[in-house]
C-alpha cells in the first residue's frame, strides 16, 4: 500500500516533519517521561512560548492544553458563563458549542445563518446580558470563514461581553488580533498537522477575571478545569491531568518548523492554494462553489456543491492517491470538502486539481 | 544519549513493540485517518474485543475512551452519583477522586487510611445512602494495593451501591470479576507501556441504568461525556470528541501482544518480577518496606523507604541506564518507586536489583 496524500478536513495529512519528529520522540524517550519532570516542564514551555511567538499572543494570554476543542467548549461556559452566552451559528460545530452551554443549562441565545451563509453585522441584537459570544471563525462542517473585521467588529459592538473564537480548522493562517478578543481555541490535527488528541485553549485576562468572578461566588463548576486550576498548574509548566506528552512535544516541533518557514510565507502559500482550489471549481463543471459570497468562502476548507456521484469521485481519487472529504452531515452525499492546510504543497495541491479535471 | 530503561511508576518504559507500531501506524497513515471513517470504526472494534478477551469482561459492559483517568473520576460522579458517594482514601490518588465529589456538590465520605495502609473490613460502615463506593486497587502513589477479595466483599456487604474501582496502575495484572463490580477504568501510560493521553472506562450495567435513572429526573450534568452519549456514540464505533486515534490503534495492538504473550504468562511474570524487588528491598539495608503488611504491597508499583540520599541514588542509576522515581509528595525525598509493568523483563528487573547492590 502505498502512502496517499490526505487533503480530508481534519485528521488530515501530517505536517511533512512530523515522521521524524516522532523518530527523534522515540529515541529520546519522549513517551517514558513523567509529566511532572522537568524534562516535561522544558517541553512544556518550548511549545507555548514559540506558539506565542507564531501566534504574536498578547503577554497577558494563557496558553493551555486539553484534549481536544470539543472539551473547551464545555470548559468555556462552566468557567465564563453565569447565565448567557450567545452563538453565532451557521454550521454543525457552531451549533454544537451553543447545544453545550443550554445543556450545562445557560440561556443559550443564537443567530443561525442558513449553512453556506453568515451574519450580517445588521443581522444581530446582541442582549447586554450575554456574557460571552461565541463565533466560529472557520465551519469545518460548511466551509464559512468570517472576515477578521468581524471580530473588530463585535469588539466595538458589543464591549460588555466576552468574545470567545473558535479556531479549530484555521489558526494561525488568519491573523487574529488577540487584543480585540478574550478566547481562541483549535485542535492540532488541522493545521497544525498533529495526529488528533490535543486542543489548544489560548484564554486572555478578561475571561480569566471573569471566572475569578465566578469563583468568589461559588459558581464555578469546572473542578480541576476551572480556568483558576488550570492557571495554577500552567505557571509551574505542568498539566491538572496526565496530559498527552508526546502531542505537546510534536507541536513545539511542528511549531518551530513554521517559525523557520516563516508565517507570512505560510499565509502567503495559503492563499495562492485556496486560489487553485477556487479555481479547480470553476473550472469543472460538474463542481460549484457552496457559499455564494466569495469573501466569506474559507480558506482552509474549501467545500464544492458535486453533481457527480461523489462517492464515485472520492474512490477514483483514493486510486490515483489523494484522500478528500465527502460533505458534512446532510451534505454528505452531495459535497466535496477539500483543507488546505500548511502542510499542503502548493505542487500537491497543483496535482490535486489536475487529477480532479482527469477524472 | 543512549536509551534508558524507564522503572518510573508512570509513564513509564514503552511495551517493547510499541516503536514497531508507531512505524508501522505511520505507514498505514493511522494518523490522518477521519474519526468518522469505517478504518477508526476498525480499529475501534478490534482495540475494543481484543481488550474485553484480555479482561475477561462481560459482554454487559461497555468500553469507552477518554483523555485520561483523572476525567473519568469527574463522569463517574456526574453520572452515577445523585446526593452521595463514599471513598477508601489511602493516598494521593484515591484522595483526589474523593475530593472531586465534594467539588461536584455531592457528599462525599470516606475512610482514610495512614498512607502505607489500607483500610480494614471492619473499619467501613458505609450508610446505605452512598450510592457509589470508589476504591483504588492499587495507589500509585503509596504502593498499596487491595487484595481481590475486598471486592468480593464489598459487593457482599454493600449490596446497593455501585462499585467503581481505580485500577490506573494496576490492570491487567489484577484477575478482576467484573461482575463483581459496576465500572473500572485506567490510563494506558501504566501497565499497557503507552504514551499518556488515553483513558479506558469500563462500564457495567448498574452503572449505565443508574446514569439512565439520573436523566430521566434531569440530573445529568455531563453534557457530552454522559454515559447515554458515550454509549451511543461506541454502539457505532465511534467517539464523543474528536478522541486520541494514535493512541487507541496502539493499545489495540498492544493488547494483540500480550494475548499472543498470554495474561496468564504476564501474570505469572509479574509477580515472580515483584518478588525479586521486594527481596532486593530486604536484602539492602538502606532501604526498607513503605507497606507495613505484605498483602497490602502492590505488585505493580513497588515502593520503599530509602535512608540514603535518594536524589543521589536516582542520579547513579540513571547513570547505569535506569530510571526509577522518588516517592510522592510528601515522601519525595525519603522513598523510591519501581514500576513493574508488564514490559519490564525478568532480566531488566534483575538487573535493576544488581545495580542498586552496586551502588
Amino acid at each position: 500500500m502505498s502512502k496517499k496524500i490526505y487533503f480530508t478536513p481534519g485528521p488530515s495529512e501530517l505536517y511533512f516533519t512530523v515522521e521524524g519528529h516522532l523518530k527523534t520522540a522515540l529515541r529520546e524517550q519522549v513517551g517514558s517521561i513523567s509529566h511532572r519532570s522537568q524534562a516535561f516542564k522544558n517541553i512544556y514551555k518550548e511549545t507555548e512560548e514559540n506558539l506565542r511567538t507564531l501566534l504574536n499572543l498578547p503577554a497577558d494570554y494563557k496558553v493551555f492544553f486539553t484534549s481536544s476543542a470539543t472539551e473547551i467548549w464545555e470548559h468555556l461556559i462552566r468557567n465564563c458563563v453565569e447565565n448567557e452566552s450567545y452563538h453565532l451559528v451557521n454550521g454543525a460545530f457552531s451549533k454544537r458549542f451553543w447545544e453545550f452551554s443550554g445543556l450545562l443549562g445557560r440561556t443559550n441565545l443564537k443567530h443561525e445563518s442558513e449553512e453556506g451563509n453568515g451574519a450580517k453585522p445588521g443581522d444581530l441584537n446582541i442582549p447586554g446580558s450575554s456574557e460571552l459570544i461565541g463565533i466560529t471563525l472557520n465551519e469545518s462542517s460548511t466551509g464559512v470563514s468570517y472576515p477578521l473585521d468581524w471580530l473588530k467588529y463585535l469588539r466595538s459592538t458589543y464591549q460588555e461581553s466576552l468574545i470567545a473564537v473558535d479556531g479549530v480548522s484555521s489558526i494561525p493562517i488568519p491573523e487574529i488580533d488577540f487584543s480585540q478578543i478574550d478566547s481562541a481555541y483549535f485542535s492540532v490535527q488541522k493545521c497544525f498537522g498533529l495526529p488528533a488528541g490535543l486542543g489548544v485553549w489560548l484564554v486572555g485576562p478578561r475571561c480569566m477575571e471573569k471566572a475569578r468572578e465566578m469563583n468568589a461566588k461559588g459558581l464555578l463548576s469546572a473542578t480541576y478545569r476551572s480556568l483558576l486550576s488550570l492557571e495554577k498548574s500552567a505557571s509551574n509548566y505542568q498539566t491538572v491531568e496526565t496530559p498527552n506528552v508526546l502531542a505537546i512535544y510534536l507541536l513545539g516541533k511542528v511549531v518551530i518548523d513554521m517559525l523557520v518557514k516563516g508565517i507570512d510565507t505560510i499565509r502567503r502559500e495559503s492563499r495562492y492554494k485556496a486560489a487553485v482550489l477556487h479555481q479547480m471549481i470553476d473550472d469543472l463543471d460538474w463542481l460549484s462553489e457552496f457559499i455564494p459570497e466569495k469573501e466569506l468562502r474559507s480558506e482552509t476548507v474549501v467545500v464544492a456543491n458535486c453533481t457527480r456521484d461523489n462517492d464515485q469521485v472520492v474512490k477514483q481519487l483514493e486510486e490515483a492517491g489523494f484522500v478528500i472529504g465527502k460533505g458534512y452531515g446532510k451534505f454528505k452525499t452531495s459535497q466535496l470538502r477539500f483543507a488546505n492546510f500548511p502542510t499542503h504543497s502548493r505542487e500537491q495541491v497543483e496535482q490535486l486539481a489536475d487529477v480532479m479535471a482527469k477524472i
